[in-house]
């Protein structure tokens, strides 16, 4: 019989580094949700099945893939608990609160390698709308042709943010008080969710 | 003695406007840190003796290539002409159709360079602040006081416009029509300058 090739260790560094590699091209080029195990798997060499082995779900690969140590599917209940009226402020609050903590590392590096390499922007675009944003918005009871545009906007605000608090360190936001923040954005965020989207006003 | 090139004068408009173009290009493509001076004159067909003669130093082209394509004062009449409640709505039409013009590659260059140089990110902010930020608040009539916070908002929803119409392109944000972003995002910059800034409310 032959021997398994990694047994039950996180794998072969080589076998896992030929798997990231087939990921990232797989969800860069045709998307989270059109990237499949299987193709991911014969592109890399490998069974399907070490694929899970080593990665566990199509989900995980792909945080895998970014780099980004953490679910944002576990942060959704705090954003969701004190009702639809309350995700704006709740969304900006959970938000800082990653992004002040060791993982907000992880997610500048991803940014910074975004902005400089049409790649991973769209590892991270596809990371952004299918892990973050269209979980958010499909928990709202809202027009479900409008939860792209109301997606994009929040994404608007959210990456500003970033970009103004920890790249080009903006004051007063680089150093504000969370709270600060979240009263001040936390309604926007409301607004681009639930409030209606009044038509284009041509001028 | 042998006559100098150009004497005092600014140099040839034309030859000036080649290397212009040159540099932008390459800032776009290379981004600040991998830009030559030596690619920037051959691709604009000049000695790199004269870049430095009419330009300076690399950091002193640089501004000229975001300064005369972003002079933000010749923009301000267009955005305050309208009235202190249009100034949202304005500012944001007026932003995009500089983004949507020639003069949005020079922008995204500085962008680029920004995320990946603190250097180039102090030369954004500065930009940003004394050149954008600071002109169109100190024509409204606010506080004083909040005057540097109002600016950072509104940076921070523009900046993430930006990144997500040009660089992430998240859609519909990245193809949707100025006006559809004009009408949503229009009253968040509003907000941000002339209403009332909630105190912090801690939860």
């Amino acid at each position: 019989m032959r021997a398994r090739r990694t047994g039950r260790r996180p794998g072969n560094p080589d076998t896992r580094e030929a798997i990231l590699d087939a990921a990232r091209a797989a969800f860069a080029e045709r998307g989270f949700d059109a990237a499949s195990i299987r193709a991911i798997a014969a592109a890399a060499g490998v069974d399907p099945a070490l694929v899970h082995h080593y990665f566990g779900t199509k989900e995980e690969l792909f945080r895998a893939t970014v780099a980004i140590p953490l679910d944002p599917a576990e942060l959704l209940p705090a954003v969701l608990a004190a009702g639809p009226d309350q995700v704006g402020e709740r969304l900006v609050r959970t938000f800082l609160k990653v992004w002040d903590s060791p993982v907000g590392a992880a997610g500048l590096a991803l940014l910074r390698s975004a902005v400089n390499n049409e790649w991973t922007a769209r590892l991270l675009r596809e990371f952004l709308v299918t892990q973050v944003l269209r979980r958010v918005v499909e928990h709202l009871d809202v027009d479900p042709a409008e939860r792209a545009l109301r997606g994009g906007l929040v994404a608007s605000q959210l990456a500003g943010l970033i970009m103004t608090r920890y790249v080009i360190r903006i004051e007063p936001i680089a150093s504000a008080a969370p709270d600060t923040l979240v009263t001040a954005i936390g309604p926007t965020l409301q607004r681009y969710l639930t409030a209606p989207l009044p038509p284009p006003n041509p001028s």
